[in-house]
């Protein structure tokens, strides 16, 4: 079981405390279940602790993943722990106007840039960054940039990124990376996805 | 991203409809992180379907995954979506009254014993059992009684089994295992487990 207890003590200069709240950049990788799942997992926590949380959905679909948003949305409105913004590019981000004939491609640089801004002001204290994996695999989003501007964020903000395809230089970058790994997978065996399970 | 579609169509004589409406027996297993969390996860999927959901968690501590803990009691308790029994072997699990001097491997062998009630009366749709394959890899409780248990349990009631170590046999039993595998843990690098991250 997990011991919560690090296996070096790096010779940094800082303090435990100051280690204890550094803010980390989460990727969720690999071809098995679990990585966006995971990601929500980890935003109940953060809930726990009052945190403000930003999803951002870099999905074609708006329908997709409609049970996580729907808990989410119940309990960041329940008043008892953080606030939950939930933002989606399979209808068009919220906050832009215009009309419905724009690319994935731009709509998913849209969403980098919001994310972006919020980075900034520090609007969040968790970013989930659902599928962005994907717009960076695809060069749609420049990883360097995306690199640069998560190195220089502000404050404590932490940041997840789910998908396949996590680029290696993101991996390389990034403090805490976890490959969910395909050993078996219903699919393989016929099975449909199903309601309450898939979705 | 995930399209929904099987890879082969199995000759079973079932139709889509009962194919898609299989219990599944799921396993997250492996060092890395995201095995509990992303049990969790389905268990918003499963209570956004209206599901009643039983948390089983097999670990010591009274006080782990209390953010999980504390959002699914609030959405248990929202009125919603589906119910959520949160049962913990740390404090000495609800339905027994005794001595506190019980050792873990008599409670995990109690709760095993609770979850058989349970899937024999169909209390629960989706039965999240936390860290139980340690009491499994250890021997505590036999692998061969759970497989027999789950194998002939009746309605559908999905099941998801988390903890390092899974057992070979419970793998192959599984419709669908992952593994968590890690790439790199802040731990690693000297990080301390943090408040909202780790807990």
């Amino acid at each position: 079981m997990p011991k919560g207890q690090p296996t070096a003590v790096p010779e940094d200069g800082l303090t435990t405390r100051q280690r204890r709240n550094r803010p980390l950049v989460c990727v969720h990788t690999g071809i098995g279940k679990g990585k966006s799942t995971a990601a929500f997992g980890m935003a109940l926590r953060a809930w726990n602790q009052g945190w403000p949380i930003g999803v951002f959905q870099f999905v074609k679909s708006a329908k997709w993943k409609v049970g996580e948003e729907n808990a989410l949305r119940v309990l960041g409105a329940s008043g008892e722990g953080g606030t939950v913004d939930w933002h989606k590019m399979g209808e068009g981000w919220s906050w832009i106007q215009r009309d419905a004939d724009v690319s994935n491609e731009e709509k998913a640089r849209e969403g980098w840039e919001q994310v972006k801004r919020d980075l900034a002001a520090e609007t969040y204290k968790l970013y989930v960054l659902d599928e962005f994996a994907y717009p960076l695999h695809w060069g749609w989003v420049d990883v360097d940039e995306v690199i640069a501007v998560l190195r220089d964020r502000p404050g404590t903000q932490h940041v997840v990124i789910t998908g396949r395809n996590a680029p290696e230089k993101l991996v390389e970058f990034a403090d805490l990376v976890t490959d969910m790994t395909k050993v078996k997978h219903p699919m393989d065996a016929g099975q449909k996805g199903q309601r309450g399970i898939e979705w």
